[in-house]
């Protein structure tokens, strides 16, 4: 399993994600699922996937492969939205070549992006892209996209995030949304990697990785649980049920 | 889709679960999914269900239908895990019946149960129960169980329920719970069905319907969503990302 996090705000972007991958329980491994796409000054582009690993690193190696080639790439495309279609086509050319011989073995053709950047001449655009290569973009009302295991994570974003929300802000919320992610489901893990986008720098503002021994990952780990504890406590109980 | 769960407390047991069923989005009603089967002062079970609305009440008519018959029923069974054989015994003659026909309709046979209660003579126990008849118990280390949409309303209830939790704090971390989940999924929904059993007592404790106006749930709803919001922006956020 996979969690991912994009949030579009008024002040850039903030993108996490963990790096756990597993095929069963006894095959649980560490794989990166945030790419970033830069040329600074001009563009900078992230991209993170769930899903089948076979099937989203071979769209990763398809979309590296393009930034060499004739035509249309992630470094080349005029706009966020021509991206989005660009890693759709990508993702098409994947299911054309594989998704048959899966379905031979029972398997699924799963697999499902988040794609956010700035390109020169535009404002910052984040797109949720499925599995069949169409796509979904964020919006004021619906500023962030959660692909993979987005259930426990997603109460408190929808409390906290709006589009006014500081970068800083917005980085602390995603890292409680996967603290609460992580302890639900053990496909989900450490290291994380938190990437921020600036509006206007056109490259990445900070992309850091969070491993086990992260003091501020784990200091916020910490004082959120005792945070909700305290709430907790400190709301009466219902009194039609006092001893 | 529902949301039901149930805890297992050193002091008894508390049930929660809304009432919305829906069949796509044009056929949503309200039915009750928590019954007590009670002989005060011998008995008292409280039976939760997930999962199909016909499966499930064809299940509770045919509990009902057995209170009245020869052979064991759940006012005749000697203890909760009889009982729990019982319901899984009642839920694989629905299957019998009715799995193929819903097969060739192309549904599932989707129904879960938690079963909870004290019978005179031992101890309360709760119980969960799958759609094949099969069952599991809580326990000291997992005192509680959840069907229907659990995610949600999970990592609260992991992070305060203990065995040793008093029962009005364990009714509000439910209530908590549900909070979540109805704030996240708009196929769960009040009015909701409030139930606490005291270790010992043979008979329900507290009943309680709880609709829209509840001035209680009302306020917890409210006073946790600014605890929340509260608690989240007392913690520091990330510094590398100060601007």
């Amino acid at each position: 399993m996979t969690y991912c996090v994009g949030m579009l705000l008024d002040a850039g972007i903030v993108c996490l994600s963990d790096s756990r991958t597993n095929a069963g329980v006894d095959h649980i491994n560490t794989f990166r699922k945030l790419t970033v796409f830069e040329r600074p000054g001009e563009r900078v582009l992230v991209l993170m996937s769930a899903g089948n690993l076979a099937l989203t690193q071979t769209l990763m190696s398809l979309l590296r492969e393009r930034l060499a080639a004739e035509g249309p790439s992630l470094h080349t495309v005029p706009n966020l939205f021509e991206a989005a279609r660009h890693v759709g086509d990508c993702l098409r050319e994947v299911h054309a070549r594989d998704a048959e011989a899966l379905k031979e073995f029972g398997i699924e053709f799963n697999a499902s992006f988040i794609l956010g950047g700035q390109i020169l001449g535009e404002e910052p655009r984040l797109f949720q892209i499925y599995a069949a290569g169409n796509f979904i973009e964020a919006t004021r009302d619906t500023p962030y996209f959660q692909i993979g295991e987005a259930k426990y994570g997603k109460p408190i974003i929808d409390r906290v995030i709006r589009p006014d929300t500081a970068l800083d802000e917005a980085a602390k919320c995603a890292l409680i949304s996967m603290d609460s992610t992580i302890r639900s489901n053990l496909s989900v893990g450490v290291p994380l990697d938190l990437l921020v986008l600036r509006t206007g720098a056109l490259k990445v503002a900070s992309h850091t990785r969070i491993d086990a021994d992260n003091a501020y990952f784990d200091m916020i780990r910490k004082r959120w649980s005792d945070s909700l504890r305290e709430a907790f406590h400190a709301l009466p109980s219902p009194d039609w049920l006092a001893d």
